[in-house]
């Protein structure tokens, strides 16, 4: 997906939301275990509930690689379904991963070739030839973790480097290596304070942003702060939407919850593109 | 595998050699592509050339997802044969995974119950709480990124955070997370000049070296520096060895580079435990 198609889709569908597809077979509704494939039966009847108020599903590696050659399968069906509403929705690897040139290429490969994901996250701490391989593909993109949402953003991403944190050299520094049209960097909810000085340093960047609640507080600052004539920011929660019934009526539920953000949303876009 | 276990390994086969199995199936020999699972076969084959010779295997996640599916089969059956050699080598997941709490969790349970690796290596970037999940399993490691061996590792981690670089940020503080029964180091052997230091920051613990030459160049000045009474590192070399030959001779011609290294290997290991 282009950065122009992911702009007119935010504007068309007036909505940041991701949603994050971080599907642990231990919390799914106990009457979709006996299915085929129990995890691939949650994502589609949670992304064919939400589909009109989501912008990109992310979906989190770990909880498929846990899962063994199943889960990878699950993984790849979502793909399948997903790739159904080619247009509609940007998807996104959250892998993290990141490693020397000639290895960052194999898992490029593995990202945008074989599952053709819009996105995947990309750790920073091994530099640019970790990088720079997943930037090689047109209309893909990368999404380089800078201040993440975790408790433990704090142990390094906040070290003053030069006068800079460490996170702020990151966003500095991988500025040089891509464009907004296939680059974005991640920054966590629970930061909302640094929204202001993110959008300042990558005024036309996207951010992808995980850790909103439910309730929206950090929503609203973020929103105020983050927000851009393109939209420039996506909002994501998972465990919230996705967990927010246990029962038969899962995907209501999780429409339910995935709409009150939704509803949040759109006021601030409206603000800036009524 | 314990720590006593390792360093027993180290000592009995005189060997400090790590083999790394980054099979890509365009580089490995044409005679076995026609095998129902080439990558497999290229695995066996290399593994049992030169099992007297290594102390450990490590396999990096992205050549095998970059094939999909069947990549991670032939990850999972060349698992599997490596398990009829418990006690005779360590095994190591090069992945570089981390992310927040419960997420990597998900990815210990993939690489430590699943896949049984003895060993993952992890990215630090996101602090405490994306590396501690990993070091709940009773002998099991984690391998954190300290100075990694390619062009990018002068990025971030050479820069200077309160009067000391990064990397030794990074270190010093893990060493707080987990003992030397549970956590390693990755130091690229790119960086000979770095391992007497790096013996000072962390004494008793074990370095994974990555990046070492065929002809042993580096290896002299890292096992000088870096050496311990345990052994202390592990000095992994992956596509000069297993590629030496890309024809029907090509597990014969692993071992001979295998052996190469071995022999300077045992020398340094004899001056100090002759």
């Amino acid at each position: 997906m282009t950065f122009d198609q992911l702009t007119r889709l935010i504007f068309r569908k007036k909505s940041l939301l991701c949603i994050g597809l971080d599907t642990d077979i231990s919390l799914i509704p106990r009457h979709l275990v006996s299915a085929d494939d129990p995890v691939f039966a949650f994502n589609q009847a949670i992304i064919d509930a939400t589909l009109d108020l989501a912008i990109a599903y992310k979906l989190n590696l770990a909880f498929y690689e846990s899962m063994g050659l199943k889960g990878w399968r699950s993984l790849e069906r979502t793909m399948e379904h997903l790739r159904k509403y080619t247009g509609q929705v940007f998807t996104i690897a959250d892998a993290k991963r990141g490693d020397i040139g000639n290895t960052s290429r194999m898992y490029a490969k593995a990202f945008f070739e074989w599952l053709q994901f819009d996105a995947v996250t990309v750790a920073p701490y091994m530099g640019e030839d970790s990088v720079t391989p997943f930037l090689e593909y047109d209309d893909k993109w990368v999404i380089l973790l800078g201040v993440t949402s975790n408790p433990g953003s704090r142990d390094f991403q906040m070290l003053d480097v030069g006068g800079r944190p460490l996170y702020e050299e990151v966003i500095r520094k991988a500025l040089q290596w891509g464009t907004r049209e296939q680059l974005m960097f991640v920054a966590g909810a629970t930061h909302p304070q640094l929204f202001r000085k993110l959008r300042e340093i990558a005024p036309d960047f996207f951010f992808l942003v995980p850790g909103i609640g439910a309730q929206g507080g950090d929503l609203h600052a973020i929103c105020e702060n983050g927000l851009n004539q393109y939209g420039g920011i996506m909002l994501n929660s998972s465990r919230q939407i996705i967990y927010a019934s246990g029962d038969k009526d899962f995907a209501e539920a999780a429409r339910a919850q995935a709409l009150n953000l939704f509803n949040c949303i759109t006021t601030h876009l409206n603000k800036i593109s009524p």
